[in-house]
């Protein structure tokens, strides 16, 4: 039977590129069948997979450009019974569509405000007088600006093609690099030794140093921490979580111990789980 | 001669809210009258102060529900010269405004994407079904739905009196306590002591523990770390920049000779200024 995975919807934007390349690995590596299944809400995506209505769910992380994406932090923390079972990295290059034939007469600009986000530089030199407009997705943007020509949509080449929207501009990213990393999760924990674990943990309020001790029992033992990240626990201003992703460089790897240790300096420990980052070709991603 | 004081407008916003307490203490403590200048971003509220188009700005930096203001921090490591004054926790009350008599009614709910965020609960328990729209501010939601009664908007109590829109729902932020802090930033730095010291830093990349090193600085002389951010450098995914915030708590607080120290363990770092809270009366704020 095919695995459902729920990703953000509609048809077109980054997360289903993302859902669309982990669907392409799944077929030529693992021989497995999948249909994807959009949700209106990066939150709703995550609820699919713990109420049961998909087997997995891509989800974006975080941004090179960005940072963060709070919202899937935030809902992994509270669903608590989510895992994580493989990471992707996909390269975001994000285009201005438009009906119109030149910047001049654009006079609004409709994007995901992470996207508009990872364009404000060049939206400040190009059209530093247009308004900008956020949406709930870069699709959504693509039905706003359908069909006038003073306004322009910022989204995927892929997403110009499925639509009909000519490119006016092409890689109008403000860093070249731009990625965003992926997480596709599920119920029950891999089985493979990961490369990276994730987790996260509360700390005891106001201690002076309170974080110290979860960083040195890493350090001490030369495990790398490739991320950490804080969040408000939403009770009270100046109360956090912290999230980590560790790297795992071998199976001598001192992480057990570690994460042992850890549960008597923190107040409340979750492991998200040990998993493989998937090897993406571009000439794969290319072909979506 | 009046003080001239950017924030993100227009009129009704939260910030200006913000604003208008540090004037009315500007007033009331120091004497000093004041002008208030909206701008349409917070980015441009802070290039304001940087380019000399006002003297001070006063701009949000974390939220207790939804956390960082990214765009803040990122902006303020950019323009390197402007300092942190003073900081205000403003209290963050959202109600559901409308010109329809019933929840009942309602297709569609305007509001700026952190103000959706902290509602996120309500939303989904009373109003499941209907389309959420991001807007660039909370009072543009207010434009956005008038006069249409099967619309509303997330905005503040002052808002719906401003713009004359009645309050459909009151309180309907998910947690009671929901506040905002926020800076007050000038080209100058204060002379007066600070109760607190924010500063911002990059380690050397993809070094087991480099994060560890400049957590005991202060840990071992019993600094407080009230908060700490990771911003990414946007060059590369993975690299990351830290914000901190640092409690002094007495005048042999070995703060600088901490600072000291801190700078052979990081690459670049940025003191950002060293400030006191404003102790403003709730009995203040809801005058305004």
């Amino acid at each position: 039977m095919a695995i459902s995975i729920a990703h953000l919807g509609p048809t077109g934007t980054n997360a289903e590129t993302a859902a669309l390349a982990y669907q392409g690995w799944l077929e030529q590596k693992q021989g497995k069948q999948s249909l994807l299944c959009p949700y209106p809400t990066i939150a709703q995506t995550l609820y699919a997979v713990a109420h049961g209505e998909t087997q997995q769910a891509v989800v974006p992380v975080e941004n090179s450009t960005e940072g963060t994406v709070a919202v899937t932090l935030d809902t992994l923390w509270q669903l608590d019974q989510l895992k994580i079972q493989q990471e992707l990295v996909l390269p975001i290059s994000h285009a201005l569509l438009s009906r119109g034939t030149s910047l001049k007469g654009i006079r609004s600009v409709y994007s995901h405000p992470q996207a508009l986000a990872q364009c404000q530089s060049w939206l400040e030199q190009n059209l530093s007088s247009v308004h900008l407009i956020p949406t709930n997705s870069t699709t959504e943007a693509l039905h706003e600006i359908n069909p006038d020509p003073t306004s322009a949509a910022i989204a995927s080449p892929r997403a110009s093609k499925l639509y009909n929207v000519p490119i006016l501009v092409n890689n109008i990213n403000d860093y070249p690099d731009n990625c965003t990393r992926f997480w596709i999760l599920g119920l029950t924990p891999t089985t493979v030794k990961g490369s990276r674990i994730s987790l996260g943990f509360s700390v005891p309020a106001n201690v002076p140093g309170a974080l110290v001790k979860p960083l040195e029992i890493f350090a001490k033992r030369g495990i790398n921490l490739s991320r950490i990240e804080s969040r408000p626990t939403k009770r009270s201003l100046g109360e956090y979580l912290f999230f980590m992703d560790l790297e795992v460089k071998s199976e001598h790897n001192p992480i057990d111990e570690a994460l042992v240790e850890l549960t008597t300096h923190t107040e409340v420990l979750k492991v998200f789980g040990s998993y493989q980052v998937l090897p993406l070709k571009a000439s794969d991603i290319a072909k979506i």
